[in-house]
């Protein structure tokens, strides 16, 4: 691992597992926000922010799956970085299948956004990020945030109808990606992270347990939060969608595959044939990223062949209430 | 790695994987057989020979079920040394669950006994060993060898009368055996040891055509051999009893687990419900082998959780021509 100290660039420095042997995020320092309001200092627009992201990490993949949704691709531009995170962190290789150049600044690393922005930047240097090119810095660095900005804030310049946080519902998708966060989110990489037995443990225990408990929920409802399509849900999807081929036993979250879940597979099968989903997942990408980033997890950076999955296959989840939003799926017969 | 240079114990010599990244297992040098003729060095007896064996290697499992099923408790004695193997290779820890003491020679580590039967040996230091106490010498440490001999050249002493390589089916046994030797057995290896990708996906894909060719077998027949239960069955049942708690993850064989495969799933049951069979097979020894063993391929020694498997649940194999061995099944009767 690697981070920014002081601005400068430092290999030796680490996110880190606890001395118990706990695996701990750091909480990520670029909180500014998008609102909606004359008076805010960053204003929604159309063609003023840029989004930095990897296509395997999960938690810049929620912003992807949103943009996509809302239909903001024209409004927001996107940066894809390589897969693979070496020695000098996150970085662009346009050269390479799925992934672009920074067309910002064409910065050969991802770090230079964050020095860009704070010259003492003293941090982890993660995706998804926010960038404001009006400003020419970085607005926001957290993956719930960010997802919730697009979503919120950004109607009047997005294609389609597609609220994700709909009044009536937001307690309870608050409720729901904050409960989802730690055991199941979080909680693969502090089972995949841990050092030591005891926190891997837990995290397994925690894991399943919450896995098993959303497979009972998903049995009579069409969502997490029930007959609407919410960022609860997105924020599962990038974690579900990485579960059978990498966390499963590159993470050694192995006492059972999504797939082997009653509804929590058909569920995952929805959501990614909702239309704009499949084409935000790139699991060339995911599958790379994490098997050969890790040597500490896996030394020989060897990519695990994982099962083949049909995320194609009908999902059977249509007799349950709700269904994808009305402009989603009129958008995607228009284009049949 | 470690190994016997000219009865020297090294550390810093390697079994390996070739400059291409695949695994290459050596051969054993100890290679006499125990022959049922008055000519023969090594001569069938009760009480003479001794088995040093791991609970958690399915080669030296093979020599246990093999003991197990024909009733050579009494005649062979056994002892168990500790799953775990550091720098110092195989080592006897009696105060763990499921290990024994050196009955023999109250050893503290397995190459004692090979340096006592040779203090030239220059080779691995693995199980099974088969001892004589009468030459004090180690008579084979191959474990399909060993499994014949104790098969076919102890039936005088066995308290069963199974055979596990009848007469008719022999070609096909021998066939059998070495078929799936080097896809399945071996194959699992071949994949959790290799060093780069190419090796890997070799080994993968001959895995996997291999297990889906036999599932396709089983679908029709009882056994691998057939209608009769024989050293086959012994041989593919040590690599399927551990293959969805560790190879699959341990060893990244992951495209499927075993108990998702149509007959090998019920197959695997019927041998593990076979009388005798069970009690051979020490789960948590496999486990801790495994996972705490290879640093090179899991630096923390975390033990996978692993999927909770049903051993016992009814295997439904019962309308295939053939079943176990009429003695073994009238003996466990008796037991009832």
């Amino acid at each position: 691992m690697n981070m920014l100290v002081d601005g400068e660039w430092r290999t030796d420095a680490y996110e880190s597992t606890d001395d118990d042997g706990s695996f701990e995020r750091q909480t990520t320092p670029f909180r500014d926000e998008i609102r909606d309001d004359p008076d805010a200092r960053f204003q929604p627009a159309a063609g003023r922010y840029h989004l930095y992201v990897s296509a395997a990490c999960p938690w810049a993949h929620r912003t992807l799956v949103t943009r996509a949704l809302k239909g903001l691709e024209d409004a927001i531009s996107v940066s894809v970085v390589d897969p693979y995170r070496g020695e000098d962190g996150w970085q662009f290789s346009p050269e390479k299948e799925g992934c672009t150049r920074d067309h910002v600044h064409d910065a050969d690393y991802l770090r230079e956004l964050y020095v860009n922005a704070d010259p003492d930047a003293t941090c982890r240097v993660t995706v998804p990020v926010l960038w404001d090119k009006e400003e020419g810095t970085i607005v926001n660095n957290e993956s719930e945030e960010i997802m919730r900005m697009l979503d919120t804030e950004f109607d009047e310049y997005a294609r389609r109808d597609v609220d994700l946080y709909p009044e009536g519902y937001r307690d309870e998708i608050d409720r729901i990606i904050d409960e989802i966060y730690e055991p199941i989110n979080n909680g693969v990489y502090r089972a995949g992270f841990a050092t030591k037995q005891g926190p891997y443990d837990e995290a397994v225990d925690d894991l399943f347990a919450a896995l098993d408990h959303w497979d009972e929920v998903l049995a009579v409802q069409r969502y997490l939060a029930g007959d609407r399509l919410t960022e609860a849900d997105v924020a599962m999807f990038t974690t579900l969608v990485r579960f059978d081929n990498v966390y499963h036993t590159h993470f050694m979250c192995n006492v059972q595959y999504i797939r082997e879940y009653d509804n929590l597979w058909p569920y995952l099968r929805d959501l990614y044939q909702t239309p704009g989903v499949a084409e935000t997942v790139n699991m060339d990408h995911i599958k790379e990223h994490y098997y050969t980033t890790h040597p500490d997890v896996n030394p020989h950076r060897i990519v695990a062949r994982g099962p083949d999955l049909d995320f194609e296959k009908p999902h059977d989840r249509d007799d349950l209430p709700g269904g994808p939003p009305s402009d989603l799926v009129a958008a995607a017969s228009a284009d049949d």
